[in-house]
C-alpha cells in the first residue's frame, strides 16, 4: 500500500535552542517528492520524554516515521531506548554491529570507547542500516502490531547530515521506494519567478490554475522572489506549462530549482563570454555567489572589492574627481567602476556596486539602502540605476547582488539567438 | 506566570516540500533563550487544515503559542482564517490597517491588489502587530477561554524572515518578557571553539562539568567547530567560566556568539589595523564574510578575485615564471598573491587562498579538496599552509575561509598588548 502519511520527527535540544539549524526536513522533502511521497507533518523535541510522546502520537496518524538523532553514545542520545519502549521490543547486543563500530574506530585511529557499546543495541526484529560516515548505525522496523495498534514503518537514522543522507539514499529511500505503488504519481513543479509581486502572479495566473482540478497550486514569496509551485499528475502540469510561461515571460527565472547564479553563468557559458566585478557595498558577495556555481571559472574573470575611495582610484581608475564631486555611492562612480572593471578585465561584462549597507554611514539625501548598480557592456551602453533595500547588512547584500544578476540575466535572454 | 511551555508551529507546504528551509526555529530559539524562556516543542505542517488539527493539540499543551506563516495574499494563505476558527472570534476588517497596507504600497511603488484587503482582516479583540517590511500585519491574541478550554497566547506572524524579525524583536519579545517573571532565570552560554575536537574537550572537561547539579551540558560538533553549551543559573555559569577558558585556551573563538569574522574585525578594529584579500578558489568569500561585519569598512582595505591565472600576473604581481613552474595551487604562488595584495593595497595583512573546489579539475598530486593558504603581514614573515578539505564547493570555501581567518585571529591574540 502506497504510504498516506510520512512524519519526520527531529530529536536535539540544540535545534530547539538555536543552536543548529534543522537540514533533514528540506533534504528529506526533496528526496520524497522525487518518488511520489510527502512528508505530512516534521517535529521537533528535546532530547527526554517528548520523544516518546511525539512517537505516540505519531504512531496514532501516520504510516512511516522517520526519526532523526540521538543514536550517538552520549547520556542524552536516548531515541533507540525510547523507540524500543515504545515498540515494546527488547533491546539486543548486536555482536555484528559491535564489530563493525569497532573496526571503524580503528581503521581511523579513534579509540574505542566502552560507551559506544550502546550503539551496537538493536531492538529485536529490526533491520540495522549501516552507517558509512560514522559509529551510530540506523535502523529499520517493519510495521508490528503493539496492544492492537498497528505501529507504523519507523526508521531510526543518525543525526549528522554526512551520516544519515548516504544511509537514507542507500536504505530508507529504496524501501520507501517499495512501499509506493507504481502508477501515476503527482509531481512537482516550481517556477521561480523574478520582478512580479505574488499578488500580480495570482491575479494572473491565479483563476486559470483554480478551473484545474487535482492540481494543487502554492506561493513563496522571497526578497525580489516568488516561487510559484504546482503539484499533479505529470501530463496536468505539461498541460499548464504553457499557460504558466505566457503568463511570467521573461520574469520566469527557472523552472528547474536553479538559483540567479546558476542561471546567469549557464548563460554566459552557452555565448561563451565573460564577466568580472567591481564591488564596494557588496563586499565581494557576487563574485562569492557567481563562484559557487560549478565550471564558473570558464566565465568569471576576476573580481574587485574596492570598498575605500583610494582603492576605486587606484585599481579601478575612477578619476578622483568624479568621486569628490558626486560623492562615492553615485551614478558617475558606479558608472566608471564599471567600466573600468571591464576595460581592465577584458570582460565581456562587469557589474559595480556602490551603497551604504548600513547600519552607519547614511544621510538625508542617501539613507542607509540607497545602492547605485551598473551594468557594463563592451558592446552596448553601460546601464546604471538605484535602488533602496532596507533589511540587515546580509539581507541588503543579497538584494544588491539579486538586483544586478537579474539585469545581466534580461540582458542576456534578450539578445538574438 | 512565567510561561512554562512555548510551541512554535511553522506553516507552509513549501517548507515540507524541501522548497525553503526553515530559519525560524533557530532565530527564536536563540532570541527565547536570551529572555529565560525555552521553546519545548516545533511542528512543521502544510497550508490547510492540518494547521487547525496542530493548534488545537498545542492548546491542550502550552502556554505560547508562536505561528509563522499563511499570512500573505493568496489563496493558500490561511492562517489567519484557520485560527480565528479555532478560537471561536469573527475576522473583522480593520480599517487603519487597510490603510497601513495601501500606504504600504503607494511608498514603494506597488499596486494595491484587492486580494491585499483579506491582510486586513483581523479576530475580534486581537492585537495588530504592525510589518514595517511588508502588508501582512501579525497578530497578537491573549489567552482566552473557548468552550471551558483556556486558549494560550496566541501569535501569529508572518513566514518571511525579514518581516517577522523585526516585529518580533519589537513586539513579540517584549510581550513575552512581561510574562516571564523576575527571579534567577537559567541562561545559555555558548562557548565555541575552533581546532579542538568534541571528544578532547569532553575529556578535559566532562569531569569537571559533571560534578555540578543544576547545570545542562550540550556539545554540539561541526566541520572544525564545537559547540559547548552551558545552562545553568548566571551565577553557576559565571563560577564555571574561567575552568572552561583555563581548558580552551586560545581555542576559544567566542563566548558571546561571535563568528569568526566579527572576532577577526574586532581584533583588527582594536589594534587599528587593515586587511587585504586575494582569492582565488574562495573566490570573494572571504571578502564576503568580512564585510557583513557591521564597521568592516574602517579594517577592510580591498579584496581581489584573482581566478585566472592572466588575473593572478596582472593584478597581484605574481611572476609568470612561478605559476608556470609551481602551478597555481602552490605555496609559491600564494605567498605571492599575499605578498603582492599586502604590497599593493598598503594593508597590514593579507589573506590569500588557491586551491581546487571541484567538482572537477583534481588530479593525482593535487586531488581536489587542495588548498594552500598564506597570511601576510607587513612586519613578520608570510606563513603558508597546505589543507585537504573534502565537500561541496560552498563547503570547501567555508572551511578554507575559516582555517585563513582562524590563523590571523591567533596571530592578534598572541600580540603583546
Amino acid at each position: 500500500m502506497t504510504p498516506q502519511r510520512v512524519e519526520l520527527i527531529n530529536t536535539g535540544s540544540e535545534l530547539l535552542l538555536g543552536n543548529v539549524r534543522d537540514a533533514h526536513l528540506e533534504w528529506f522533502g526533496k528526496e520524497l517528492i522525487g518518488i511520489g511521497l510527502r512528508i505530512s507533518r516534521q517535529t521537533t523535541v528535546p532530547d527526554g520524554s517528548d520523544i516518546l510522546s511525539a512517537l505516540r502520537e505519531a504512531f496514532k496518524r501516520c504510516d512511516v516515521i522517520l526519526v532523526t538523532g540521538g543514536l550517538g553514545p552520549t547520556t542524552d542520545d536516548i531515541t533507540r531506548e525510547l523507540a524500543s519502549e515504545s515498540l515494546c521490543l527488547p533491546l539486543i547486543k548486536d555482536q555484528e554491529v559491535l564489530r563493525r563500530i569497532q573496526d571503524y574506530c580503528h581503521v581511523r585511529g579513534i579509540s574505542f570507547q566502552p560507551r559506544m557499546e550502546r550503539q551496537a543495541m538493536v531492538p529485536s526484529g529490526a533491520r540495522v542500516l549501516p552507517n558509512e560516515f560514522g559509529t551510530a548505525p540506523g535502523l529499520y522496523v517493519a510495521p508490528t502490531v503493539v496492544t492492537s495498534l498497528t505501529i507504523p514503518h519507523l526508521f531510526l537514522l543518525p543525526g549528522p547530515p554526512r551520516e544519515l543522507r548516504p544511509m537514507a539514499t542507500n536504505y530508507v529511500i529504496p524501501i520507501l521506494k517499495g512501499l509506493a505503488k507504481s502508477g501515476a504519481k503527482d509531481v512537482c513543479n516550481i517556477y521561480r519567478i523574478v520582478g512580479m509581486g505574488e499578488s500580480m502572479l495570482e491575479s494572473k495566473l491565479g483563476l486559470e490554475l483554480s478551473k484545474r482540478t487535482g492540481l494543487e497550486v502554492g506561493y513563496c514569496a522571497r526578497p525580489n522572489e516568488v516561487d510559484l509551485r504546482l503539484i499533479g499528475t505529470p501530463s496536468l502540469l505539461d498541460e499548464i506549462k504553457p499557460i504558466v510561461l505566457q503568463a511570467v515571460g521573461d520574469n520566469l527565472l527557472s523552472d528547474a530549482g536553479e538559483s540567479m547564479e546558476e542561471v546567469v553563468v549557464r548563460l554566459l557559458q552557452k555565448y561563451g563570454e565573460t564577466i568580472a566585478t567591481a564591488e564596494s557595498c557588496t563586499g565581494g558577495h557576487i563574485a562569492d555567489l557567481m563562484t559557487n556555481v560549478p565550471g564558473a571559472s570558464s566565465v568569471f574573470r576576476e573580481g574587485f572589492v574596492t570598498y575605500s575611495n583610494a582603492s576605486k582610484i587606484r585599481i579601478l581608475e575612477v578619476p578622483s574627481a568624479v568621486i569628490t564631486q558626486h560623492g562615492a555611492v553615485s551614478e558617475e562612480v558606479v558608472r566608471a567602476m564599471a567600466e573600468g572593471a571591464c576595460r581592465l578585465s577584458g570582460a565581456d561584462y562587469s557589474i559595480a556596486t556602490s551603497g551604504i549597507a548600513g547600519p552607519y554611514g547614511g544621510s538625508d539625501e542617501k539613507p542607509v539602502g540607497t545602492v547605485w548598480i551598473a551594468l557594463c557592456s563592451a558592446e552596448e551602453r553601460t546601464e546604471t540605476w538605484k535602488e533602496t533595500f532596507r533589511g540587515d547588512r546580509i539581507t541588503f547584500k543579497q538584494m544588491v547582488a539579486q538586483s544586478a544578476l537579474d539585469r545581466l540575466r534580461r540582458l542576456l535572454i534578450a539578445r538574438p539567438a
